[in-house]
């Protein structure tokens, strides 16, 4: 056995609470090179004629990537209390793995040899809101989604998609056009929005806020957000804002003050300003969002900063009850700002959802004590690279998806914000060539995935565009203009999901990954369900046989409600297959 | 290359800020496979004609054990964000390790491959008090160190050092004794004292607390506590005490109402009860430490208790001006309620030191929210196994300690405290079958070893005793009866220690671990100040040769301030050398 590659690391996602009474322990061993893992386990404080007295329950393979074979298991130590070890069988070679090494036989002598999972404390436990997992989302770039106020208009707003957008230009969408459209999202079965942000700001984007505590004119008043919120509220569909707390906009007040009175301003220590007076170029003499100088980072370890934006964050749940925030460049910011940012949230909001913007690996931000999730762009990049681009075979993506998994703990990846495009991507439609059968193969992945998915607005009717800003082109509603193929097709895939809980938050394992025909085939299973998807993603049709007996089993394909009886299946070209499988005395 | 064996992932131990300027980036490789490894790093928002633009740094190999070369390197990005991936050379081979995994060539397309530190924000970084890596620490288990008051005497206390301790007997030990022999402990030459429990308890380690705002009064009062602190506090010496937090006594008020009043009790949910009437056997139906009913576990997630604690810790702290807090059985206590505690306590004395008593792999206490420090017990087994106990070879415990050290970030390393022996454990000369060579040998490696080293009181002068009650022995005060020799050598390796930044926290590299002598090298470095240190772990004379040419360099062996003119020398069994190394011209 390849000792080299064997890893386990109490916590984060090798050994944590998943809930108050349960453990997850998992395990890293050369892939193919380990034959069985038993988990040595038992309470540090049980002894007997002076050896610990341990249980060994063997572990599940829950997945390999191009290196490494994963090991799991759950455990409910009775006293909360957990000292263990691993024992590896290689054919007849035997391994025991503990913190202090390798041994060939399990020491009693004394717990210290092994891994230590003290004590499991409530409070410790990542929790996120469990409305999180039943929940699909919908993302709104809200000037342009809808114009339903003209009044509201900024100056030089352009006639609704009548042409490509740019950086700069106005179209006029605003919450007055997105309630008249309520009935559509819930046509098509989301039942969470996110805004990207809505308060008073020069762009259209918005990121370059001005007030975090005014709604911005051109999208309405306070009055009619809280109609917005309370209109969602009664159609069962939540609300997610966008928090900009890494920066402020230029003509944010503080910062204007700064730029006006220099080191004399009382703002002063509001930003990170190396130099006065400040220089917005050639590289600004502050800190800014990248190199932006419109973007001055905002000193969150500034207590009167952080009371200024724990208030604003407060603010828009205590008095128009927002069920999210989403956090903008998230990663930038300090963690002890973020472990506040919770407390006072939570605190009067206990089950708001709070998701921050992390591109890379986000395990700090995700130990219960900061973030709910993060948005998932290594499952975002792993689908476009495997179903838009194919740049990657199925065996590849396959890889890909089992590391999103073994990354996080099970209880993160259930409310991970998974999703496949967004106001930063090309669109979908576009990065599949305009080959929408793509496309739906890739919501049909997405929305059979566990987390919390998320559909960029128009990608369900098939809108195009490339990088930023013309993936922000106006949302389509001629009816005879949209995709209405796409829609039925993601307005499908939704509602099995509402109804299958095995599709929402089952286990995920991967079946097949075959990069001869480049298809995948897993299995979602939750209690007694059990759902088997297999994705076709080649433009040859797919002869795929049923990896079991349909003997003594009643297999139904879910998108045609049929039964399937052959053992072997024809899938056409971007073809897919969603089969509920049952033993059959259960029908 | 092995690719299974490279490993890296931020955070953590991998990837830290070191200070509000500096990162850390370390990376794992299998032992000897690879040649060199570069850093390549760069801002993530500094591209050039559609390319990200990077440096290129070659990082030192800072240690290796059985399986691993580890390497480090140290960098300050100008904008204090970091991206970056390694490049691995072994011969002709060359390969990117990126945080999405392997690469022939580097990236430029795209910076999200690459590993991130996002931003170095200064309330993160791990900051302990800068005097720990300056102190000495004398751990005094009062109850033993000095009877100064026999009119305090608890009933039936034996006369001093009379017999055996046994886990009932009182000696009678006090704060007036300690007051009493200060000066011995300013002659030793440490400058810290840990105090185990002090507060009144009926046993006499008085781990089992009656009330956390009295002292126990066979100890005194608080005037004469207070008078014990500034005391200490004028001869330069800081004071540190036991903080029992995750249980209570028996006999603490709140846990006798809830054993009189059971589920009336107002202080129910002060203790984890699983159901009433309390019950203490065959196993208490009560969450305690370990399995002893008379040590109910508190309920540190309620927020009375919490406020209860919090108010115990900041108490000492305002009134008695205390220096630090050791945490006892910390690893069982909530996450949560350790974040609020070091709010609470650095809120009043910034400069307080939080050391956990963790035994274990403490890595998620050690990330700059929670504690200081943890007991270093990983060193104490590894100098124990070696040193004492001769069942690990040189080479195992160069292993040990390089573990030790690439576990935590140097920051951390810097102030762990680095305990021989303690209430806990047999005494050290014990443990080293009465040869007292061998206990100067280890005092020589935990004085000249980073960290921040603490001495179990009477372990300098020589006491004996097995596992607790025995090493709990009343501390000898006739001089004829102190083994002096071992004094004076603790003496001398604190002055020196004292005089060489290079002693006290200077990287530490191992030189030389070889099994057949059984005796081991390593270098401190701290600026230009560098200290050779050569350990003869054997009861055979050493011959040992100076790894370097001694031309333009003068070599000073510090324990005799001799010049060191031979390239050879001789080391007699258990010897040693501690060697100042300097270039000749800067004599
Ligand atoms: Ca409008
Ligand atoms: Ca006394």
């Amino acid at each position: 056995m390849l000792k080299e590659a064997i890893y386990h690391r109490p916590k984060d996602a090798f050994a944590y609470a998943y809930d108050e009474r349960t453990l997850h322990i998992r395990l890293r061993t050369k892939k193919d090179d380990v034959d069985i893992v038993y988990l040595l386990f038992g309470d540090p404080y049980v002894w007997k004629d002076g050896a610990w007295q341990f249980d060994k329950q063997s572990m599940q393979k829950s997945g390999c990537d191009a290196l490494f074979d994963y090991w799991f298991i759950a455990v409910q130590p009775p006293h909360r209390r957990l000292r263990y070890g691993f024992e590896l069988h290689a054919g007849e070679d035997v391994l025991i793995y503990t913190e202090k090494g390798f041994y060939k036989q399990a020491p009693t002598d004394d717990t210290a040899y092994y891994f230590c999972f003290p004590f499991l404390n409530r409070i410790d436990v990542f929790h996120a809101p469990s409305w999180v997992r039943d929940t699909v989302w919908y993302q709104i770039f809200p000037e342009r989604f809808a114009n339903g106020n003209p009044h509201l208009n900024p100056p030089n707003t352009l006639p609704w998609g009548s042409v490509e957008p740019t950086t700069t230009s106005f179209f006029g969408g605003d919450f007055e056009g997105i309630i008249e459209r309520l009935d559509y999202l819930v046509e098509l079965g989301i039942n969470g929005i996110y805004f990207t942000p809505i308060f008073k700001a020069p762009s259209n984007h918005k990121y370059d806020t001005i007030d975090y505590f005014e709604i911005d004119p051109q999208f309405g008043d306070k009055q009619t957000f809280k109609r917005l919120v309370e209109a969602c509220h009664a159609k069962g569909i939540r609300v997610m804002l966008d928090a900009v707390f890494n920066h402020s906009g230029y003509y944010f007040a503080p910062f204007q003050d700064v730029l006006k009175n220099g080191a004399k301003s009382r703002y002063k220590d509001w930003f990170h300003i190396r130099e006065f007076p400040l220089q917005t170029g050639p590289i600004p003499n502050y800190d800014t969002f990248a190199f932006v100088p419109e973007m001055p980072k905002l000193n969150t370890e500034n207590p009167e900063v952080k009371q200024y934006l724990l208030d604003v964050a407060t603010y828009w749940i205590r008095e128009f009850d927002i069920d999210g925030w989403r956090l903008d460049v998230a990663n930038e910011v300090d963690h002890q700002f973020w472990r506040e940012f919770r407390q006072a949230v939570k605190a009067i909001k206990p089950d708001i959802y709070i998701l921050g913007e992390i591109w890379h690996d986000a395990m700090p931000w995700l130990r219960g004590d900061q973030f709910d999730a993060v948005m998932n762009y290594p499952f975002t990049n792993g689908a476009l690279n495997y179903f838009a681009k194919e740049n990657v075979k199925a065996s590849e993506f396959a890889h890909t998806i089992v590391n999103v998994l073994h990354n996080y703990p099970n209880n993160v990846n259930e409310v991970a914000f998974n999703l496949l495009g967004s106001h930063d991507t090309p669109r979908i439609l576009t990065q599949c060539g305009e080959q929408k059968e793509k496309v739906k193969l890739m919501f049909t992945f997405q929305l059979s995935f566990s987390g919390s998915p998320c559909i960029y607005y128009g990608d369900e009717i098939g809108l195009t565009g490339g990088q930023d800003p013309l993936c922000r082109k106006c949302m389509v509603w001629e009816k005879e203009k949209q995709d209405r193929d796409i829609f039925a097709h993601v307005q499908t895939l939704i509602s099995l999901r509402k109804q299958y809980r095995a599709l929402r938050f089952g286990e995920f394992h991967m079946l097949e990954a075959n990069d001869t025909t480049n298809h995948i085939a897993y299995v979602k299973t939750y209690d007694d369900e059990t759902i088997v998807c297999v994705l076709n993603n080649a433009d040859t049709s797919l002869t795929w046989t049923v990896p079991f007996s349909l003997k003594d089993k009643t297999v139904i394909n879910l998108w045609t409600n049929e039964c399937m009886s052959e053992q072997t299946i024809n899938i056409e070209p971007y073809g897919f297959l969603m089969l509920l499988v049952q033993p059959t005395s259960a029908v």
